[in-house]
């Protein structure tokens, strides 16, 4: 055996430190996140693509998306601006902007995905379902089915066992769905479709749209409270908690011929206790409300009978044969990310959230003469075990000086976006805030009700 | 200056050759299909989790989906088969299988995605488009409409300049949205809604459905075609080419009281010569029959009048807020895949593998005497620039034995399963064998098909 002496000659040293500083390199950036990228093919460029887009800098007030507005002249996704932000990085505020507080679009749930990237991005292969069917030949993923179950069964917000579960396009879809099979078969007059003000305006709107033989708008819970006519078929929806006022609304009417709709799109801990696991005939949920995700366009119900859940199905199988594969896919993608672990990550984020604003606002309005705020008593909650506030995605404000009938013109006045409670056939003493929108929408919002409030005789803000 | 030299040491020289192919492999590995994995963080996760469940080896004949059904011991994606195969890879074939000609799902386009999954593939991120809206508070993805309109240019098969465009979920809503917006809106009598045999059972089903005041279903329009009340409101739906015949149908009612609605869902190279752009007043499309995309749920129209177009937004908006953002995504990726290079590579692979189909199919049934298809004149197609054959969607059997009266039944015997005529209101001589299915349907089609013909009399089958 030849022995060979080593000397070392720095020219190789060099190349054997540096080939293994790079080795490290690649090892670090290869292993990302708990998972290896060695293997990643067909799915790099997209996976790419999504990255650049999402790098786009918006100063926080913005995002760029994959099919968003493009430079008309490289063809590159630019920022999409928040109200009253714009500029290219949406860094310039509109000085003296109106606040939007109208819609209850779910935007404050935006940081909790912001938050969980890497879990709740799906990547849509492109021959991902194109069938018309899932293997049992229905419009409806088992997989997201069982996860709704579970869902529900975490929360304690719904019982599920022994019901059959349908899915909408957005709960919308599902709410027109309930109306029809809720009609009667056989008879000759309409069903009267009644909800108590304050109510959503879409209830009347979707069945004074569709027009049909079979059902017919018949305006407040309250005027058939004591009808004496019942063998009129009524069908009435009861939300809960309610939307514009918060309230764990109960039904009115009740009867041989009522049927009802429960819309529980709310009963989430984000803005309410759960006293309860809600236990009624058929109870209509929706992801907007759930996860922030109204885009989707993604609702349920949970049906106890067979007939009524039939009917519903065939309503959706002829009017969209179903729920879109790719919202089914993303959702269930969503659903698995909001219950990993104990499952209660984004109801403390949504809870902490919305009980942070609506502080923040009652602290304001308690100071005011002018104005008034719904007033609900805290109840005992199951799934916090305790006693808890509600946290409402709205508030009902209403305008308490005599002279001022039309709250939404006062609030207009002071730069509020609201909406005007004859929107929810209630009196425009009433305007709803909605408070679920982006932190950017909730401060300004909060900016210009202080400087109402203090506006006021005699009332200091600290 | 201290002069070193060197004695090659076995070890050290290993370690620099190990260390140099490391990098060599990490090099390659980096860099794949064009792109950089370099920097990818928050997306390596999904794409690890997309590929992962692709690779799943179902044997060609079925597929696992990240959504889809899972073992029950490991919770892992299993492979869903196609008709007739079996197994945890799909790969045991049911012997004497019935084969499945009977719905139009587009899986023969599959094979197309597979070839482009590194173009096709999109992430969608856990914070796209949570809003209700896009930033010009439509429901309508300004990019992904530029794209549709570019791509009736690219066909020909549209004129779209100067039209609105809307979006349904799939074309099924979008056919509801016309029939209301196209409803008379200050008549005492509803529009009667018509289309000529044989046709779509759809549009019945959904006028029934809905059971409006507004509109009332009067069944085939070559029954009002001399009718003398022309003060009657009437929608006609003409369906070109038609469902289930494949012919290039024309209206066969107008006047004054006459909306037509022309529904061109099968109006791709795929199927038929494109002799010339539609330039109706209502088209409506769908991403089904385009790009196989049928569980999607995307769909439009191509209109002219904004008071009708303002009416079906009205409707989709009541009915769905919308079509799913995620569904414009996928749409929009499709699309732009679609449209590479010079945009012809989708309707290339849709026609010859239709027209291929056709010739096989058309070529057994000419040698029977049991049996008749369609026959449609060759026509000038302005996309290829030359006469060409139809290759239809559909063939539209006719039992020609006087005995065969039910078609569906002799063709059930022959373990092929297909849609009855009476299921088009048209006599039950007829079957509908669907051509779009999986390879694996058309083939064990066409081996049922050369079995039956050659049992007949004097049929020899080369």
């Amino acid at each position: 055996m030849v022995k060979t002496s080593f000397k070392f000659n720095s020219k190789y040293g060099v190349c054997l430190v540096s080939s293994v500083i790079l080795n490290l390199f690649f090892v670090l950036n290869t292993y990302v996140g708990g998972n290896w990228n060695l293997n990643l093919s067909w799915t790099s460029r997209a996976a790419a693509e999504a990255e650049a887009v999402a790098a786009l800098f918006c100063s926080g007030h913005g995002r760029a998306y994959l099919d968003g507005l493009v430079d008309d002249g490289n063809g590159e996704p630019v920022c999409e601006c928040n109200s009253c932000y714009s500029g290219s990085d949406c860094s310039h505020f509109t000085p003296d902007c109106i606040a939007n507080a109208n819609d209850g679009d779910p935007l404050f749930l935006e940081p909790f995905w912001s938050q969980h990237a890497a879990n709740s991005a799906v990547v849509a292969a492109g021959w991902h379902r194109l069938s018309y069917s899932y293997p049992d030949d229905t419009n409806i993923s088992k997989e997201l089915e069982r996860l709704i179950r579970k869902l529900h069964a975490v929360v304690g917000n719904a019982v599920t066992e022994n019901r059959y579960i349908i899915f909408g396009a957005g709960s919308s879809q599902v709410l027109t769905a309930a109306v029809y099979a809720l009609s009667p078969e056989n008879s000759s007059l309409p069903a009267g479709v009644v909800a108590s003000v304050p109510y959503y305006a879409l209830y009347r709107k979707q069945v004074e749209h569709f027009n049909s033989q079979k059902f017919k708008f018949e305006g407040d819970a309250h005027q058939w409270m004591n009808k004496s006519d019942s063998s009129k078929y009524m069908i009435e929806y009861v939300t809960t908690p309610n939307n514009p006022d918060g309230r764990l609304n109960k039904p009115l009417l009740q009867g041989p011929n009522v049927n009802t709709i429960y819309d529980r799109a709310y009963y989430w801990p984000h803005f309410t206790p759960i006293p309860a696991p809600a236990d009624e005939d058929l109870m209509v949920f929706t992801l907007s409300k759930l996860t922030g995700h109204a885009g989707s366009r993604f609702g349920w119900a949970v049906v106890k009978d067979e007939t009524v859940f039939n009917r519903m199905t065939d309503h959706m199988g002829l009017n969209s044969m179903g729920v879109s594969r790719d919202t089914q896919l993303r959702a269930f993608k969503l659903l698995t990310t909001a219950l990993k672990g104990d499952g209660r990550g984004l109801f403390h984020f949504g809870y902490h959230t919305m009980k942070t604003r609506w502080e923040r606002l009652s602290s304001i309005i308690s100071l005011s003469k002018r104005f008034s705020l719904q007033k609900i008593n805290p109840q005992y909650c199951t799934f916090y075990n305790k006693v808890r506030e509600f946290s409402p995605a709205y508030a009902w404000v209403k305008c308490e000086r005599e002279e001022d009938t039309d709250c939404y013109k006062v609030l207009q006045e002071a730069k509020i976006t609201g909406r005007a409670g004859n929107a929810f056939s209630a009196e425009d003493r009433y305007v709803r805030l909605s408070l679920i929108r982006s932190q950017d929408d909730f401060d300004l919002l909060i900016e210009h009700l202080n400087k109402l409030v203090s506006d006021e005789d005699g009332v200091k803000i600290m």
